[in-house]
């Protein structure tokens, strides 16, 4: 018997529910800043060493909730699990991004991709649980993957890329090609996330974290409409409890519209999108159906000195406005980074960034 | 005295005039995917070797006008002249991009900016006048330059940035510099935009590469008021003739509606923009006020084959619709890619794409 929530601030503003503060976790906020998490690594010998060890991940996992009072945990694990679990070989260089030895470049490539056996993915599972007991019901615990399209850039290019040329040379070239892998991605992803939550997520997001670099058109052909079928098949709940599912396209504040559509909770957003004209767009009104917003201050902001650290919170919380108050749902807001933290970033003024959203959010409720 | 245009329809699109096709030039046209290119700037040795030599410029500049029936040729130089002449070391590695020997990261050296002396860039003007010469009327010649954002980010980072942390570290921890460094970048930029105009620059253009990794606010602040302000100090006619100015803001789309107040005739679109959805927000009706747009498939359709490259082109092309005809102004387009062109494009795509443009844009007006 799973312990209860003691801290649900971060369920209830998905679910657009009323919480006292507004709630904030940061993405990557198990990583390379903490000189805790380097230390693990060092142990662990590799990142996939970390992330394919239960207690190594737990670890790291918890990590910045005891330098932090963060409303949410999540994962730690890295968006290419699922193509490496399909037999792509994935590596990671010291120094270096994410490579596969067997990139997805031709036909033949393509038709010998397949949902892979979700026994191959046990460690990540396995680690949700692990996590899931150690929090102990302090905060929720938050499950992700890559979204389709976000995993065929990388499948298709064997590394990070700047321009695409080979993932959008198939799709303009081979659309069959293209949605094939991506179906064939938007189940492995489902089958994923659903493992994750019978695991213990008690929330997932998935990742269109290169969904921006498409063009209009493409995007909702070739992520979007991905991301949706990965969404239908998802568990809305597990044992009795509603599980949010968060959606964030990186580069998509053009198609709010658009993902207002999709049939999730959530809506992450990046630092170029203005939270009032997106809350205006497709945040809903008190009664009324609408989507929790996610994000979105600049992650460079962490930077600064403390005092402007506090100043560009305070403008984040102002733009979103006060959120829903009261019993029912409203518009609701968590906020995050507009992207993952840098790891050159000052440990010290994460704290500061924390203890501001807390305080300017209940300002703003007061 | 100058010989008179025989293609005018660049212009005239650029003036929301009418044309009996849609005109179309190519960020990037004179480059590494042509093998002339390659053997001009072997014979010259480096890149700043065929930018600082007049006759090196001149016959690059003129390369994809003998392939292609383009209709605008635009100056072969670099954004980054301008910095250079402040006194940074511009220096293009082998196979890297650009680097300052001395990049601006404090405020000493902030505080040593100063608008170059222009005599300094008297290359560039003296290119602008041998190419004008040498394009005989042919078609219209665009000067161009760096924003003074994009200036900015190069001239802290010192190069490429994937995470812009140093100049973004400069904007939200001393705001007071990076306004100082952006005010002298707006008089250099205006001062080398008149000159190149005064050379025989037909319609120039500021590329403001970077100002999409700015949030929301921060661009607006930073970026736009400063490419304002050029705008503001630019000559709007030369020898009796206008001189249309074009502003391309990668990844803007979503300040759109605040860049129709700019005081340009063109704004530049990137391939994440909906072309019918832009013409209603900013392109104007028949008779009143408006911008002409320009752009904006994704280079990589180049890496397609033929007919795909004619379907995405009709695309484009039926998303902006029928432009404006007969008397008068109204909505206009001006088709282009919407970012450079890849080194890798095959030159004979090239010539499937202007020629679609050129069929399609007639049919839609038949």
């Amino acid at each position: 018997m799973p312990a209860p929530l003691q801290n649900d601030s971060f369920i209830r503003a998905c679910l657009r529910q009323s919480t006292d503060h507004t709630p904030v976790w940061l993405m990557r906020q198990a990583g390379r800043y903490l000189p805790e998490y380097l230390a693990t690594r060092a142990k662990a010998g590799s990142f996939m060493g970390l992330a394919t060890n239960v207690d190594h991940a737990t670890e790291v996992t918890l990590q910045p909730l005891a330098r932090y009072p963060l409303d949410a945990a999540i994962l730690f694990s890295d968006i290419l699990t699922v193509p490496d679990a399909m037999g792509l070989g994935l590596s990671f260089a010291q120094g270096e991004g994410p490579r596969f030895a067997s990139p997805v470049r031709d036909e033949a490539a393509v038709a010998a991709l397949q949902v892979p056996d979700m026994a191959k993915l046990r460690y990540v599972f396995d680690a949700v649980t692990s996590i899931r007991g150690a929090l102990n019901g302090r905060v929720p615990l938050i499950g992700f993957s890559g979204s389709p399209w976000t995993l065929a850039c990388y499948m298709v290019e064997g590394k990070g890329s700047d321009d695409y040329r080979l993932v959008k040379s198939m799709l303009y070239s081979r659309p069959d090609l293209m949605h094939r892998m991506l179906q064939v991605n938007a189940d492995a992803v489902a089958a994923y996330l659903n493992a994750q939550i019978e695991a213990g997520a008690q929330a997932v997001m998935i990742f269109d974290s290169w969904g921006g670099v498409l063009a209009d058109g493409a995007f909702q052909a070739f992520s979007l409409a991905y991301t949706q079928q990965v969404l239908r098949q998802l568990k809305t709940e597990h044992e009795g409890v509603r599980i949010p599912r968060i959606v964030f396209t990186k580069g998509g504040g053009l198609w709010l519209d658009e993902m207002a559509g999709l049939d999730c909770e959530v809506l992450g957003l990046d630092w170029t999108v203005n939270l009032a004209r997106a809350r205006a767009q497709v945040g809903g009104t008190a009664g009324g159906p609408g989507k929790a917003l996610q994000g979105n201050i600049d992650p460079n902001v962490l930077f600064a000195p403390p005092a402007a650290i506090e100043a560009e919170v305070e403008k984040v919380v102002r733009s979103f406005g006060q959120p829903h108050q009261g019993d029912g749902q409203g518009p609701t807001h968590i906020f995050n980074l507009g992207h993952g933290i840098s790891q050159y970033t000052p440990p010290e003024h994460v704290a500061v960034l924390v203890d501001a959203v807390h305080a300017a959010s209940r300002r703003i409720r007061a």
